[in-house]
């Protein structure tokens, strides 16, 4: 017998957003039209400053970039926090391969092997990858779609901190919910952490992505300074996921020292995409509120498809490009397998990610499914008309 | 008190190779030059088809790369490995975020926490960092510069296997001590792994950088067919440590499904330069040979420049770019902080990286520094003339 790989990497699951892919590319060679609704991919171009700044390279070399981040890439980092009212400084933050390293080198630094984060659930399903991958136990606290996802009060949140616990998790605006936090909200996750001394790893991914209320930034509130570990991306606000570029930030200097240590494990985040990104972070504010004028309509048109649709239930989202409904099926998964084997309306079918791996405990979100909607408004009207004779049909 | 960072963090030593970085500025400032000599960050251009490739970009998105590759680019590795005589499907490839991410997933997917992985050292330092990260214990075996750093036979390697076993890592041609794997070394290895079913972690970041002999590659025998994990890297054949374009390779197929599914935590590698890197991969020969032959001279010129200091010992280096030479001093490290602060001879000094952190046992190497050999002749020839002074000030 082959030599066996860890018991770690074969636990994982493998992606929800990813592993339907052959079964699309079956449906696709058939001459079936699949709308990918699945992926939190923007459609959507991004500033054609990024290439620019990127064809303007002229070094000879193409060395490492320094762990702590080019100067001039954190420096525009530090002028973009500016214009939410957060003053940094570059040693604050640290660039890293896109959020999702952000995340990871966020858990790592908070917490050690056998020690405890709490997240709210359903949440981005890396954080549940990156968990296995160090060895860190996700205690979660089930948000429910009749309550829009809000999160408990303080007294249901210190219900799950013990001995072991060192952070709470939050995504704000959220992925997969499209839910946004009130400042209740953020009052009392900053309230158990900071009586229990324990890290807020706040996930600002889509920060600018907002529909209502303004975009907001963890690091803003004075009395969370040492206890906010802010996790940042260019990929959503920029639509420019492929990039890989993000950053860890922190008040906390033991935390950035740490931070830093792991970093320079890695070596860098890559050279050419920190010069690119210069000139999106340093005037972001024309391109953020386009796309979220752009995500808002389709937002409506999203909604507005849906409530046709008998049996569907959904929250209306404040944010990001995501939001959960509730199916009239059994189990989302297989409701989906069928969307790509065996239906197909005018030649077209859909795409959509079940819930159910969103969640930490096993068992919830079986007849959810996330849409993202990172197609246009009239693509998505014609995706809802798909969905609807879909579930017509899978219900007969 | 502030929140504090987990232990795995807090006790992970800042880079060798980096920590230098202030000090080194502060010369700078003083108006000193400083030869650096410290980083493994060649001084050469890339290919220009590297960011010529790059400007042709010219798809309206910038979306993730798929996690098992940009089918192109993973056809590439395959044409590129095809010239050593390795024929690979892309399904035994992932491309990784540089060698550095390859290492981290190779030994996440070979061994979980609590487990162990047989290390040669002195070895690349990230593998220490990552251990940590990732909980697992690395068991070095110590080799002697005497000896030209080369490996014990079987039975001394299988002394330090037991039921926690899981791996062992070579480096070939290795980081830091510039030697390369005899076929002898190489069946060893082999045959330990076979019999107790371990699998090994092949770096071969260095793979067409060797003087004597022809580049090798670990995955042509047959006998290690399902124990091989390839870790591999653009940034040294091509001189762009900056692109953070790597792969781990196997044919180990339950291997490779663990890989996938850990890549896909963290989604892709990036974009622009998986396409920039596709003309050198399909392409590499005439580079590398260039390449090699300049790294060749230099090593000579180093080791001429080092015969001529009294009590430096060193050994001939088959490959890569780095050489270990022992000082006659007590601590490389505090030599290299005088060199900094203390010394300059007609307005120069040099950074070299005390060798210490290259081990994983304490105590070793005290006396060591790894020179990486990415200048010119004749500035590496000023810089052991500089080194020469030095030590003879510093004994006096």
């Amino acid at each position: 017998m082959p030599t066996q790989p860890s018991q770690r990497a074969q636990k994982l699951m493998a992606s929800p957003i990813r592993k339907f892919l052959p079964l699309v590319r079956q449906a696709e060679q058939r001459g079936i039209k699949v709308f990918k609704l699945n992926v939190g991919d923007p459609d959507l171009a991004p500033p054609p400053q990024f290439l620019a700044a990127i064809k303007r390279y002229h070094q000879p070399n193409l060395g490492y970039a320094p762990s702590p981040g080019i100067a001039e890439h954190t420096a525009a980092w530090v002028k973009y926090y500016a214009k939410f009212g957060v003053k940094l400084k570059p040693e604050n933050i640290v660039p890293t391969v896109g959020g999702a390293e952000a995340i990871f080198l966020a858990m790592l630094s908070a917490a050690d092997a056998g020690e405890e984060i709490i997240v709210f659930e359903p949440l981005y399903t890396s954080y549940k990858g990156f968990a296995v991958m160090a060895n860190i136990k996700l205690v979660p606290i089930t948000l429910k779609a009749e309550n829009n996802f809000a999160l408990p009060g303080a007294e249901e949140i210190e219900k799950k901190v013990n001995k072991k616990t060192r952070a709470i998790v939050i995504i704000n605006p959220n992925n997969p919910t499209g839910s946004a936090l009130s400042e209740k909200e953020i009052q009392a996750v900053i309230k158990v952490a900071k009586k229990h001394n324990l890290f807020i790893i706040s996930d600002e991914t889509y920060r600018e992505i907002i529909f209502s209320g303004r975009p907001d930034c963890l690091l803003k509130y004075p009395a969370a300074k040492d206890n906010v570990i802010l996790v940042d991306s260019v990929s959503k606000r920029f639509s420019c996921p492929g990039a890989r570029i993000g950053c860890v930030a922190s008040y906390n200097k033991d935390l950035m020292r740490a931070i830093l240590k792991l970093a320079m494990i890695r070596l860098s985040a890559p050279t050419l995409e920190q010069y690119g990104t210069i000139p999106l972070l340093e005037n972001s504010g024309p391109y953020t509120k386009k796309i979220t004028a752009e995500y808002r309509r389709r937002r409506d048109a999203i909604l507005a498809g849906l409530k046709q649709i008998p049996g569907v239930k959904t929250q209306k989202p404040r944010g990001a490009f995501y939001l959960i409904a509730r199916l009239p099926v059994k189990s989302s998964e297989k409701f989906i397998k069928w969307l790509l084997e065996k239906f197909s309306y005018r030649g077209k079918t859909l795409l959509l990610t079940p819930t159910a791996e969103f969640y930490v405990t096993p068992g919830q979100g079986k007849n959810e499914v996330r849409i993202a909607y990172v197609l246009n408004c009239a693509a998505l009207k014609e995706a809802m008309e798909v969905l609807k004779v879909a579930l017509e049909k899978y219900n007969k």
